[in-house]
């Protein structure tokens, strides 16, 4: 490579001092950007993921264009879960769909086990060619956390309460835990593939998790959470966890043995140092600000540089994912904006 | 009426002593009821709301049927907005549809005012059929607050993000003023008139507003609400504030010169407790929990009254509305269980 190799973002998630404050956005590679969208005519989203260069190329574009200091591999949460026998489709303007939800005890021992060599190559070999050629920058890794894998899997498909999951993980917690189990083992293989294959941090989306109450969430979600950190901490990588309005489990997190606490909007990064988080944090700029002017933009992106930057170990990141109707421009001056500023404040 | 008039709700509302725990549940009347269903089957909602006889039937069935503390007024959020020139549907199983949704503040001029009497004679016909005749128990009246009715008014319609309310409330902060005005306006006229007409208490329901950050509830939300709040106190009738996923707001409610902090299952009533909220709480049983088998519903709800009880001014609910699927035995026997628990608990 003849650029330097960029490891801001490592160093804040390790909590270390940084020279300026590193930035990625969750989604942004996608639909916000006309690329994307060109090449989204020609090919699904299936076809994109299963051709390691054309899913490097959109996994890099974003990072090329914003300047941003991680790339984030463009898959979605749902990839491994075919592989334990999921029949799952992506419909459009509805998410995924999955053909055999399920209901019982029985269908959770008919899950399979994923062999990432076999079962999802192409994520692997996107990864090898985005780290071994193409990127300046770390490749962050991902999968989706039990919890929410397992909503879709019990829901059939989005949900708006969650009522179907809960009553399953209320009503039967035996066959509840077999699950956990399932999802559990399969996270781990497939982001140690990952990990192997190239990618340098992990970021596990609990994206739902903000559904439960905290009792349930220490019953029936922390202990699998634990496992899963516990055993990708062996890797030596950043280890960051999302949830969108999860500021209520934000201390249970911390409690994991992870790097980085991803936070939403809903609590403020001093808040979080108030109540007791030590950790990495990254966030959280709420996503339908970039629909603002420029000004408030700017307004609300120094607040939270300011609240971060307070200590070392400050990931500059969006609340949620960035959605379609956001400006690439915008973007682009938001990271030059974050690098600026926070040079300029921490160079002091 | 033969029945001696239960106050119990209204006490623990203005946080005095009580013999047992009050309890209702949000949307106790509707599609979980049978009888609801049937007449469903005759009549549409517009038809159910325009005609106070039934209305109050359906009203009154659930406190008839679980020996319920209080009623609430069987309407929708959106009835007042018509009266302002809203044209709004509520369509099966999307929610209600806004055809003129606010893109300007040209628009927000454009909005009427609510005259109670003329506009909405059937809701007020429905709440003194209610209340002079039927009830032994207090009838709560309720509107929605302007977050959640601009929400709907500037999406069109449900949303997930609400990113179009956000940026209209970013980008064009005097507009959104005047429509929170107008809306403040509406929602104090429109109780008033239910109070007027013999609603004895008030839940105000801001669904939505959990969406925001803190930072912004304070700018844009906080100075409407206290607005309301301020006037409606006049009436000398305890107010009820309510909002999901709004566990990060609920300090905020505290301060607003309101009588009942209302919570949904992501804050426990000691936690919140615990941060400083000391007026009477109302809450807060996750309803996916009525989907679990009874021992796992008197588990929790044992722990949600364990908590409540430690002080006066505790109103046994649910974190959000029943749902359909939820059966109206367990919820007479949930009832019961509250009454008989706090009962024994409270008479020590």
């Amino acid at each position: 490579m003849e650029r330097k190799f960029n490891d801001t973002f490592l160093r804040a998630a390790r909590g270390e001092k940084t020279e300026h404050v590193p930035v990625w956005y969750m989604r942004q590679a996608g639909r916000s950007q006309p690329e994307y969208r060109a090449i989204k005519e020609k090919y699904s989203l299936f076809e994109i993921t299963h051709q390691p260069e054309l899913c490097a190329y959109v996994t890099k574009l974003p990072v090329d264009q914003y300047n941003n200091d991680a790339a984030i591999l463009y898959k979605d949460i749902m990839s491994p879960l075919p592989a334990l026998g999921v029949d799952v489709e992506i419909k459009s303007g509805v998410g995924p769909v999955i053909a055999n939800p399920i209901r019982s005890k029985a269908d959770v021992d008919r899950l399979g086990e994923i062999h990432p060599e076999e079962d999802v190559p192409y994520v692997l070999d996107t990864i090898k060619i985005l780290t071994q050629e193409q990127l300046n920058v770390p490749l962050i890794g991902f999968a989706g956390a039990p919890f929410t894998l397992a909503s879709y899997m019990i829901e059939g498909g989005p949900s708006k309460n969650y009522n179907k999951t809960k009553a399953f993980m209320y009503a039967e917690p035996e066959a509840w835990n077999a699950l956990m189990d399932k999802l559990t083992e399969m996270t781990i293989t497939y982001v140690k593939s990952q990990i192997k294959a190239g990618a340098k941090a992990v970021q596990i989306f609990d994206s739902w998790v903000g559904a439960l109450n905290v009792a349930d969430y220490r019953q029936f979600i922390k202990p699998t959470m634990n496992k899963i950190f516990s055993s990708l901490r062996e890797e030596n990588v950043p280890l960051i966890m999302f949830g969108v309005g999860a500021s209520h489990l934000a201390m249970e997190w911390h409690d994991l043995p992870l790097d980085v606490v991803g936070l939403d909007w809903r609590l403020s990064i001093q808040e979080a140092r108030e109540r007791g988080i030590t950790k990495a944090v990254q966030g959280n700029l709420d996503p339908a600000i970039l629909l603002a002017p420029w000004e408030v933009i700017e307004e609300r992106a120094k607040a939270i540089l300011d609240q971060g930057m307070a200590q070392p170990g400050f990931i500059f990141n969006l609340g949620h994912g960035v959605f379609p109707e956001v400006k690439p421009e915008t973007l682009k001056k938001l990271t030059a904006f974050v690098h600026e500023y926070s040079a300029s404040k921490l160079s002091k």
